[in-house]
């Protein structure tokens, strides 16, 4: 191949293939909106090269490194919290190993990457590792390779990144206040060691909260002005969200002084596991009390189960490949802030999930009537062309087009915004033709619609 | 457009749409069998003209007023449980709103009804609300828009409603005792009230069903027998079935004394919660022997949270929207009612679903040994097209083509009948068309199911 | 017709189309590997030759005797576990209900063998009953349609059969010493009964254990004792994995002295079904264990209510198709087996599952992060074309191709082994094909997967 296939992703059919061509012509230009990721905004501030193509395309990235160990190549092999491991080993190990790759979502934006940024059209291979390796170390040296640069030619306009309540932020204030810089890198509050009593950094987090809020640790309604406190805090720092990641999307209407008699147990570690999931789930309920007063649009990515395998995590750590997704309920789990809070001026819930089978059974039903809901985008196992697919199919018959989150790449890879957001363009513009193909809808409406999916409804449902 | 897609809904694939256009021409014309919906009679008996646009098409229909209200219209501008509404204000909200409807089997509905009834084939807009509020008037002025003329113009052969057990079915008697209407509309019974000690109205239903009976409202044996004199009642008045609308599909094989006990407690409002799930799982597995002793087929329709938004519910009543899903079990749920009457003489119980989930792992499975059951069609928000061809891929592979229910369109919008059976058949047609493309089946083979789906078997499941 | 559709199964797209034959191309030919399957090893090495038709296809086959009976046609009708049944009978009795099985695997199938095999490219039916069962009597009776001629014409290199445990594998002997036999009939280790407290034979299966191995039935470490040394002879006569057919996929890491007090009272019966579960459990990570230790690949097939409708059971005995797929849970379920032995070296688990929401949600997940663990693939009622198209998508995209099992044809009706291994080998370049035409991959790497996928990994997986 001398070129990335123009057409790929689109309908087998001619006819059908041609009305998605039309479509993704008007959308594959418009800025990037990346309302929930998780890239460093250090890497922006600082600006500094990008390492070697070890560092930059394999080691950090969880989605690459399970598929390697999966084939065989130790995570110690791949540097993954290990010192001193040659990058160009590395790349020799990713690059003999394509083949795990195949069909999957990370091989297919890796093939973008390297076509569209070096150039790189044959597939990796033992024998093209060296030269590979040479020639995307050479890119990344030159200037207009550095994270701004790329940042730009990208064609970002807001990039969210995901924060610590207790951070100061001042990366995102330096990048505002930085003349030399049109891109928005708007923070994320994402308080979950704050809010579950079973999360390993829990005591900690509420002890830090309560230092920095100048109250006691066990004074509960200290503990909820101080999380009110610092999502002000981010509000100030052009936060346009809150997000909450949960073992299950269980929500909870606690009385005061149950809760406040929960939480001075939780500080002390005294709660039994269920007791924790009833607090936090009574938090996730307050946290959407607070969303109503400050507008910060509340995301829910319930549904995994964390460190699957102990001995892993024992020696490298979490977000280490072994996240493992779990059934999940929200038609009775999500009722009680429902109740409250699903027909609220303004407020803004946004459902993500890895069970697919509640995308058609429960979430679109729930966005179908709540307007306070959004279908969260198929997100990280299910952010892939296939899955994308099935979750417009699932969602769309009973919720419509107009009732999803737009496009959220949810990424930690810098380099793979770009093909994230093309492969989402490409899916509309797919499912937007196909519709047209089968009469149900107009080409008409479908220009109109495939420009309001990627860039008007993420405007409006992440306040941007 | 000057008229619908002729191809609508059929594969893009060129071959298999032309296969489609085949098989579909050959049951484009069969009358339609409506075998569970829920029309009011009265609607056919009184013949009145039906009113203007919005009180037709918009204010009665809950599958379009919840995605009015979740794209922010508030119901009692819509004029539900709100006396005084404009209907011209409503149908301008509605047709403002018609981006919500994109994609949607309500919006797909809506193009057929305004193309084949009204002539209408330009999208509804802002713009044309008050033309085509007056267009649509006008024509619901004329006799051939009345009711009974429209019920012979969309070639209704059996238009079944669906009625409470002490309904008198006075409208049903007096249309067919009426010479001059040559449709059947049968009753069917619907007892969920009555069999639910969960159920809001189950006291008062049983202190109904008893007086009717001449018992006491705590006499077990007495309300066995009144609910078997209503069915018979039901039966005498062409009544094919009886309906069950239930959160989970739960049976159990009480013996009589424990069930007695249970229903003298129930009528005193005293079952727990679990409690009250076993009455009502007992009085599944006895309404199956009734229907085993008077031949009414059996219809399961579980797994429905109703009423999720409690204020709603508070202003605006049952049936507003926000009925939601939960996911189902029918393997273990069913085992008690099958063991006595899975393989029962003439027994037919049809399985509706809300969990596509179950179609390939429980429903199919289920239908394809035990010759007493059924595979409901997809119901409610799976009656639209992908889900639709799910569902068929989902059970087919096991169950095959003749263990399934025929169409079944469930509404309460007398004017989507014909496009909601229409839809049924282009799906059906486009199935086959896959089945014979792909070399699974012949063409010859096609022809006669095709027709034997739309047509011989709802006849022989119903009982028609 | 006068052959069978040489493009059956390909989609429908002619650029697709030309794409997966010519993947196709490269796999129909190669040596069938069944490492997985229900033939009796009798069958071989007797080389008889087989019974009637309906002996054949029909009697045995509950895949088909159970779409029968939903048919409305009795089993005693069908010959099972029924004397004196007259077999051309039977045939008309299948022939005259053709319908049922279209759109199945199992019409699939037949069509396969009987324009294969016999040369009957018409359907059968009612009028041409007697005159197939005449011409597929006749050639039944030829040498050429004895197992072993069969066995050579069919391309079998690798047969699996599935044994107990006390079997003394006599066959399996026979026909690795027979000169005149150049294939590989191997047993495989199936323990059920002997490891399911809750299974009907297992107070008889431990004591016959017991006796086998010189110990005295309550002794524990006798039992695991007794459990190695039959899988060593399983592994002496060319046994190359461990088969688990349980209800759910529960593991429990039992201390050793807790799990002798329960196999103790396991023996006497004394368990409550909760504690069954434990045990089996516990017994599934010990099996785990031991293939650990002796290299037997550990496969699991959970998920399945048996013998459903007990009425049936009662009459006709276990595998009559009343077996109906259940729910399944393996994130939370194997974590106990995985945290022991997931990275364990050599290790190989293949899981499958008849929840399909399995596949993408649990499955391919595990599957991508731990190399011992295998998809399996789909199985039973999943084994069918579009249930094997939707699980390579539901599965390829967050596990890839290469963490797959390979094509198990699980079969006890040997005449369908080309025939469902042939279904396989269209899917497969059927995938690659879609992969290719959308942009995924290329067709060079496409022509070395097709290969891979049939031969390579199916013997690296099942150490062939």
């Amino acid at each position: 191949m001398s070129e990335l296939d123009p057409d790929r992703l689109f309908p087998a059919d001619p006819g059908t293939r041609e009305l998605a061509r039309e479509l993704y012509a008007l959308v594959s230009g418009l800025p990037i909106l990346s309302p929930h990721g998780h890239v460093d905004p250090d890497l922006i501030r600082l600006d500094q090269p990008f390492g070697d193509p070890a560092a930059l395309l394999v080691t950090p990235d969880h989605y690459v490194t399970r598929l390697l160990h999966a084939s065989g190549v130790p995570l110690e092999q791949l540097g993954v919290a290990t010192e001193g491991a040659d990058p160009r080993e590395i790349w020799r190990a990713f690059c003999s190993h394509q083949t795990a790759f195949v069909g999957t979502a990370s091989g297919y934006w890796l093939q973008h990457e390297l076509g569209e940024l070096f150039g790189i059209f044959d597939e990796l291979s033992a024998e093209n590792a060296d030269s590979t390796f040479d020639l995307i170390s050479a890119a990344l040296a030159r200037d207009d390779f550095r994270p701004r640069a790329l940042f730009q030619r990208f064609g970002i306009e807001v990039l969210a990144t995901t924060d610590d309540p207790l951070d100061d932020l001042s990366a995102h204030a330096a990048l505002a206040a930085d003349p030399g810089f049109a891109g928005r890198v708007l923070p994320t509050f994402r308080p979950d060691a704050y809010i579950d009593p079973a999360h390993r950094g829990f005591r900690s987090a509420a002890e830090r909260l309560a230092e920095a809020s100048g109250t006691s640790v066990d004074n509960y309604e200290g503990y909820l002005d101080g999380l009110a406190a610092r999502r002000e805090h981010f509000v100030r720092h052009g936060a346009v969200s809150a997000d909450f990641g949960v073992r299950t999307p269980l929500t909870v209407d606690l009385p005061g002084a149950e809760a406040a008699a929960l939480y001075k147990r939780a500080v002390r570690g005294e709660l039994s596991f269920a007791e924790a999931e009833v607090f936090r789930g009574h938090m996730l309920l307050e946290s959407a009390r607070m969303s109503v007063a400050d507008g910060l649009v509340m995301t829910l990515h319930p549904g995994v189960f964390r460190d699957h395998h102990g001995p892993t995590w024992d020696r490298f750590g979490p977000d280490t490949g072994h996240d493992i997704p779990l059934a999940s309920e929200f038609t009775q789990n999500l009722r009680p802030l429902l109740q409250r809070f699903g027909t609220a001026p303004d407020f803004h819930l946004v459902l993500f999930t890895l069970d697919e089978t509640t995308y058609g059974r429960e979430i679109a039903p729930l966005a179908g009537f709540y307007p306070s809901l959004f279908v969260g985008a198929p997100w990280w196992f299910l952010d892939a062309p296939d899955s994308i697919l099935r979750a417009r199919a699932a969602t769309t018959e009973s919720a419509g087009l107009t009732r999803g989150s737009g496009f959220i790449d949810d990424t930690r890879a810098f380099l793979s915004i770009p093909a994230r957001h093309d492969m989402a363009r490409r899916l509309e513009a797919s499912y937007l033709a196909r519709l047209v193909r089968e009469g149900r809808t107009s080409i008409s409406t479908a220009r109109r619609l495939v420009v309001d999916l990627i860039d008007a409804q993420p405007r409006k449902v992440f306040k941007l």
